[in-house]
């Protein structure tokens, strides 16, 4: 005896009801369950499913992120994606489009994207209408200043409506609001960081939980509402704006959104006004009217963006350089320090910086501001733990805690400590900062020098019976996170790579007098690499570990992840590789790593769960850790070969690969502009071509500092030391002359490179030939004006 | 010296260049950031935008959950949400619509939603073409049975595309892609849910990852990736629905779709052919075999169909009634038992249900089956803590943990175990319960008797010198959760419902033979009835609570939060409020808690934060929390007014708005089809009325249990007892009449109640007065037939 619902309007019969305007009840719906799962299903055919497993789950699933997250720009934007348009109506023809060019995606006449160092703008044509937009970021506030200017293109007289769209979301399940604000000239949105206990409450009191639109100009009209403003039109063709003026909806627990309208006439190709808004953060009114007073000018916006201009500038670096290819010039001399800066001054945007990107991301500071390196150095050892280990990650402020992957125990954190302090006693000659003394929340208290050794000594006892690394759940690079977790498996790569680290350590005992402390670990580094080329030389390479149950991997035999990048790149910087395994192991990795779009760090990639190698089987192919092109390991590699020498055209066609382009078509399979090196690009290239070569999006990764290495130490050859500065210039050999630019200890060294008849590098300083490729006694303010020779 | 990027077409001038097509470089975008700040805004449009404080947070925010959530109905849904759709698309003429509605919003020429209790359908008509779309749940597995058949309306031949679009969504950022397998006629998903601890894998390893979208019969073409599918066209438009046939693609790391095509020529007037799919969850492709083998045919839909509608039938209840209100009658009589059965027999799909909450739906489940609530009672009661208290939450399966809320101290837990036992006791009169030997994980070993005498104990404990109640971190129904964090904050509702249920518990104890217990709690009622009286009457009702540092609220100074209506309800259920303060608390209740949509959990709605309140007051106004028609709480007063009696114009009117209906306007305000009852609809009627009444869309709410006790008990006045069955229905005065049918103790009573010239109500069995209205004996099986006599 089934029964049916009462709807609007009841039928006849009593026993099926009809709902005639599916618009009159978007929400109403249905609920369907069995033990095991329920359904909610909406007349419109929205439907939310949960099931248990033990614990609710969903088979389909919203399509962004559902999880407060890093920024993931790699996944896909939709419909409703946060971002800040304009739309343009044509009051006469009522025709719409909106730039830069969503939500409504009309096909435009022009379309110029343009990315400054200090800025981002765009030039939209459409419709005999053309709109300016450009952000700026103040230096010291958290703000968007917007602008955005209409300009009629067309030889007649133009009514149009002009509707800045920015759009809040869903802000909180526990409270959000939005209204029009008069006295700002603006929509405020307000909301609440939920929380569920009274001490959590505290901690989340002064959270800037309220968000702003202000408009320079008064609007004609505005919107708070964001299904009001899209109506049954959606984004593409919004309700709201086929009306002569917005509905002035405010939000109440609904989703908050910010659109205001102004109403142009324009004269035939008469520019319009230039609008002005500012979009951020507050945590109160009071805030949002400072702000508004501070920046919302014409005057205002001029100083910001000449103040963001002189902010971003001291970011510049220590090298320019003039080479045959103009677009690497470009990245080298603009992008390169630019996003190496962001990465030693924002870093990364966390608060607690894995202890490896840490001090790598400082490394690159070196180059263009050592005293940050060097406080990045006291900051990160002074929370070293009692053993001598490094934390998983360095805390930034106060209140800040270990989270997500810096919960799990990994074993290289030490490593990075001599890695990147050569480069700053490179850069600044600083040997005072070893005897700093150091106190940690342990209560020790030890110079850096002796906390240095301390954690070379850790790394020497975290060994086997073998004398291989333990690996725990995790080194560097590629979280294998179960070959060692028993306590058992060993890395290949850490084993190496703490060769590598106690050889440099070594060398800074030698300068430092102590003789026999650079012996105990110029021994203890022969003995790792010993102990690997015992056990992990598989014939043409190294094997990149042996599991808790004593299995190698990264060997022959292994179908999936049969060679991996890391171990061959520190054989070559550890030492551990001679001559002969060398001449093998350079061809293995042309041959089963290389690929158009940069190398490799594994392959072939995991089809499937290893389960004695962990989570980086588990990942999606091609994705950042299951054989794609990591440029962090692809970087260290060409670092590597830079070491090595004599790998000049090998180098230079890693380091191009490094970035999109030049050609067309690589453009358009990277997807990403040449501005900035991503984390990775999507691998699998014999298996999935159609997505390899991706661009990640990430604009974050350890890759850059030592990119900019690559680029001052290895292409250019010029390297600090103790007394001085070494000139050993690799060129790829189809260029003849380079011109550079290098600052180095306060002093300018401009140096003429080119090809000569000589046999080894020769450089000529005021007219005479010094005696070796190196400039001692370095003045600070001089002018160094070098002619370089290097062999044909 | 400013440079920009180069992009895919560097123009002339070398210093800006332009990208012609933005649909080439779809995710190309620039980032700008200080050190507070970042943001990466794509050359659409589209932005992602972080700032620290000192976490990183958003101000422009996706416009969904950005967390794994529960259900959250309320939220909007937004083009791109998870739902099950088909479009269809006239071959001849390029013309486009789908069906239920989303996501082409083609205005339709007819449209019927069906909500059947065992199934959910659409009949949807445009362009001469009908849809029907049905859905249905098989009983014993996770998997939703579709069919979806098109008919041709119109008097010519028709060449239409059919193409079912179920979109899997955006599965995890770890693992993710999607394919056709010929094999199984589908599109199937993976992904793997992320982890980060080698532990964690071991408790993820048998998730089922994958989603499948399987095809009865096998289509044209088929699309698996979600971008390809919607290209430059978007949902409203998918540029792939502009080809002949789907491309085939497949999705790799990118977000996985399942769009299938079918190509359908109908003669004028012919019904098509009707298409079966199967959606859901699995582990592996042999579990989607297995799934696939079992449901995906005709007779295996007619099958499961079958099934779930006789396990729905189940839930069926134990009341019929036939009353002048039709629609009452339908709801009473189909939908409420079936949500009473949802709540009893699913759990909400939790394995941490809410102890109260646990034990009040599974109070409901006596009405269906006492068995079940029998066992939750020992479920529970094996949780209780050594100390007497109860736990947060009841945990319900092996490896489940207390989450989210339940780890926030709440001190009412014990208060519903006797509460919700009585009426465990009413229906089966199964006093055997209270002897059962119930051992926790503590080791301690008691009766039930024994633990619920210890339960009341702790609750006579946890009070403070004045004999009020703590309230920690919270009670029933409205989170205050900072009134007593500090240990001395007390809340009157919680004084006066621990007097309720120590008085229930008292007649229990009596009914066992223990009269010096039953005087032991009986005193100790007494006892927090005066403390409620002495410390909490202010004048014309009870205040809410006393703070941590003093602090009356719920008063009459109050300017928000004045008065709250669950004092008031329990102190009519505790016997605390006197006739005196009855006459002066009831028409405040009205005056200050009434609206049309129901009445007020409190008013006026707090418009700021209280720390001395806390949760509460930070919720949005009219939201769940603060000031909404919370039906929990409103049915409980509806409830304690049978209690008292003499209350059944009110009764009615409350009980008739927890419904939406019957008038249209309401129906449209509230936006629910009247088949369940959800926990709030949104208040601040008199500060907000464009949103006030709006239903919360949560099918998950203690509210049914009560509301069917209030239409068998109240309405009907059908009570058990130890012995037998009183009757004593408390019919609105417009009704002169209603027939019902019980079922009670395996026996059915069918009664013909009506107005009469009588004093009291008389009962009449096999044409014999009886001598109290009340039957005794009741004997299995047996239907008694009686006529009912109620006062004019």
């Amino acid at each position: 005896m089934r029964k049916e619902a009462t709807m609007l309007r009841p039928a006849q019969n009593g026993e099926r009801y009809e709902l005639y305007s599916p618009t009159a009840m978007p929400k109403a719906g249905g609920f369907l369950w069995n033990q095991k799962m329920m359904i909610q299903i909406t007349c419109r055919g929205f439907a939310t499913a949960q099931f248990m497993q033990p614990e609710p789950a969903k088979y389909a699933h919203a399509p962004n992120l559902e999880a407060k997250t890093f920024m993931q720009p790699e996944q896909n934007y939709y419909a409703h994606h946060p971002g800040r348009f304009v739309y343009i109506k044509d009051e006469e023809t009522g025709q719409l489009f909106s730039a830069p060019y969503e939500p409504v995606r009309a096909p435009v006449d022009r379309f110029v994207f343009s990315v400054g160092k200090s800025d981002v703008s765009w030039v939209v044509e459409h419709l005999g209408v053309r709109v300016e937009m450009t952000l700026l970021l103040p230096t010291h506030d958290v703000a968007e200043l917007w602008s955005i200017k209409v300009t009629n293109l067309s030889n007649r007289p133009r009514k149009l409506s002009v509707y800045p769209y920015f759009p809040m979301g869903y802000m909180s399940w526990m409270n959000q609001s939005a209204e029009w604000n008069p006295d700002l000239v603006g929509v405020v949105a307000s909301s609440v960081t939920p929380y569920q206990k009274a001490t959590e409450y505290f901690k989340n009191k002064y959270l800037k939980d309220k968000t702003y639109f202000l408009c320079e100009t008064p609007p004609a009209s505005w919107e708070a509402n964001q299904q009001a403003f899209e109506g049954e039109g959606g984004l593409h063709d919004p309700t709201s704006l086929q009306n002569p003026v917005l509905s002035g909806c405010d939000a109440r627990y609904e989703t908050p959104t910010a659109v205001v309208q102004y109403r142009v006439n324009l004269q035939p190709s008469e520019a319009g006004r230039e609008y002005r808004f500012l979009f951020g953060p507050a945590y109160d009114e009071a805030e949002i009217r400072c702000m508004r007073d501070k920046y919302l000018s014409k005057e205002a916006f001029a100083q910001a963006a000449r103040d963001y201009a002189r902010y971003i500038e001291r970011g510049r670096g220590c090298l320019r350089i003039e080479t045959p290819d103009k677009d690497l010039d470009n990245f080298v001399n603009n992008w390169l320090p630019r996003q190496v800066y962001y990465h030693g001054d924002v870093n990364r945007l966390t608060t607690d910086p894995q202890t490896r990107n840490y001090l790598q991301d400082n490394m690159g500071m070196n180059f263009i501001n050592p005293e940050v390196a060097r406080r990045a150095f006291l900051t990160a050892i002074s929370q070293q733990e009692a053993t001598g280990a490094m934390p998983d990650g360095i805390l930034l402020t106060e209140g800040a805690e270990l989270k997500y992957i810096n919960q799990v125990p990994h074993t290289d954190h030490c490593v990075w400590l001599p890695v990147t302090l050569e480069l700053y006693l490179a850069e600044t000659a600083d040997y005072s900062l070893l005897k700093e003394k150091v106190c940690t929340a342990n209560g020790d208290s030890f110079t850096v020098f002796e906390r240095f050794s301390r954690a070379m000594d850790w790394l020497l006892k975290a060994r086997d019976y073998r004398g291989l690394s333990f690996i725990a759940q995790g080194d560097w690079c590629d979280p294998m996170n179960m070959v060692g977790y028993k306590g058992k498996g060993v890395s290949g790569w850490l084993t190496l790579a703490t060769a590598y680290a106690l050889n440099i350590w070594a060398s800074v005992c030698e300068h430092e007098g102590q003789s026999d402390l650079a012996a105990h670990y110029r021994s203890g580094a022969d003995e790792c690499n010993a102990a690997v080329n015992k056990h992990l030389w598989d014939g043409d390479w190294y094997a990149r570990g042996i599991t808790d149950d004593d299995v190698s991997f990264g060997i022959r035999q292994d179908k999936e992840g049969r060679i991996w990048l890391n171990p061959q790149t520190f054989s070559l910087l550890s030492g551990a590789a001679d001559e002969n395994k060398i001449a093998k192991m350079l061809p293995q990795v042309d041959s089963q790593l290389n690929t158009p779009y940069g190398i490799l760090m594994f392959a072939p990639p995991y089809t499937k769960m290893r389960e004695d190698v962990g989570r980086v089987t588990q990942k999606a192919i091609g994705s950042a850790e299951n054989g794609a092109v990591y440029n962090h390991a692809g970087v260290f590699y060409i670092y590597s070969l830079y070491t090595l020498g004599g790998q000049q055209d090998r180098t230079y066609t890693l380091l191009r690969q490094l970035l999109p382009g030049p050609s067309e078509a690589d453009y358009k399979q990277r997807g990403q502009l040449p501005v900035y090196i991503p984390n990775y690009y999507r691998g699998a290239w014999h298996q999935f071509p159609r997505t390899a070569g991706r661009s990640s999006q990430l604009f974050n990764t350890g890759t850059v500092s030592w990119a900019y290495r690559c680029f001052v130490e290895g292409l250019c050859g010029l390297r600090g030391d103790a007394e001085g500065l070494t000139i050993n210039p690799q060129l790829p050999s189809a260029w003849d002359a380079i011109k550079v630019t290098r600052l180095f200890r306060d002093a300018t060294f401009t140096l003429d490179i080119r090809r000569g008849d000589v046999d080894k590098v020769a450089v000529k300083h005021n007219g005479k030939v010094l005696p070796e490729a190196r400039i001692t006694n370095i003045k600070a303010g001089e002018t160094y004006q070098l002619s370089v020779l290097i062999p044909q």
